[in-house]
């Protein structure tokens, strides 16, 4: 479980006064992608496996409780159970002990083809998404 | 069905040259809130039923082709069979006849309650949904 | 002087109920890129120019009158007169007749240098950006 | 001078890999309102003003310095010399030590008045933004 951190603007919220909803999903992408810095980042990772970038085919979230200008929003990231060829990516977002949504990416690798662009074998992604990393740094 | 026309620019785009995810469900988002002008817009339907706003719980999309800078989105907005306090809003988008994503969210009616928000009758704004609307003008 | 269209959303406007100022230089991106589509694109330009993008150092905009969910803005783009290596884009955009923003930017041609990128000549640019481009389709 | 932090992510940046411009202003408003939280935060200082918000009338920046996916973005905020109903609120954005931006925003106080809204006296709200505000907790 690795935790992101950002506040909520002003300006991410809309005139009710509550974060814009497209934004959830903005800080869940930006939280993967910050998860991906304790293993070099989604650019050296992509390099290392040959492959083109870590896409999304599906992403959904449940909105549980309103963010306010001012919150400090906290994300947890976890990679859950993979399919054949994309796995999936859970978030849950808190201000402070308040969970304020949960939501789900499915992603794969995109690999170059004969053909096009194909979603390529995640095995070797998985594994290195499941090894100790680099030591976390204090990135705040 | 509703259309809602937008076109994706080169700011929409993430550095592998498609339009970053979370935009999708502001252009979701958007069409939602055109669809409601043939009806008096958000503010004034929401004025005349009491209510806060139109909220939303949940949100999900399918990413089926991708999109890029200069394609024209077209947004198909469609009221889903509702439940009992929500009601599903379906969306298709197409670039020309290709199918680019398919998103559903679901929508309450926020009402003042006597402790805070309560999500409220949504039968009324069902029905002004459901109606002929004002003449559809064109705004674009 | 191109003319660009882009209806204000919910999403778009912030707690204070108008537009958050930041979307007003999107929508002055977008209009710049729309403006290339008439003579091929951004991406079509730039390789035929053995560039890698068209970029930019300074942009400026004055906020004349609130943008609200459901105006239709419409920018109007001007070429103005080139410095050395930049020239400057200017922007007005307005709801109906009333005038809403005024806007520059000033834009360079980044090319790759032996130590790096540059900012390249921009006479090809210009001449192209002057030529007559493509009979405008409509592309609403 | 007060600091703010914003690690920039993958969505936030454009085809060319890098943060898209208008973001920028995005970061800049955000450190603005950030500001505001040791004085109490936006709403809580226009309620104590009787003001409906501090809104902007012109916002200016220069791009020095390309930010990417994975930088660690620190904006400078200084209140600016004022003018008779406005004031100048300057930034400076720099990752570790490259200066990245600078950049200026002109804020007004909207006031309600007895034929809509105008830009009300700003002393007051100048004396509280440079009182010693709330001792800084650590909001990350």
């Amino acid at each position: 479980m690795h935790p992101y951190k950002q506040m909520v603007s002003f300006g991410d919220c809309d005139p009710a006064g509550i974060a814009f909803y497209p934004n959830t999903f903005r800080w869940m992408d930006a939280a993967f992608h910050d998860f991906l810095r304790d293993f070099g980042g989604h650019d050296q990772i992509c390099e290392g496996l040959g492959a083109i970038g870590i896409g999304i085919t599906n992403a959904n979230a449940s909105f549980r409780s309103p963010m306010r200008d001012g919150d400090t929003l906290n994300v947890r990231v976890t990679i859950g159970t993979p399919g054949q060829k994309s796995f999936e990516v859970s978030y849950k977002g808190f201000v402070d002990t308040r969970l304020v949504f949960e939501g789900t990416e499915t992603r794969v690798l995109f690999m170059n083809a004969p053909h096009g662009i194909s979603a390529g074998n995640i095995d070797q992604l998985l594994a290195i998404l499941a090894s100790t990393g680099a030591p976390s740094q204090d990135r705040e």
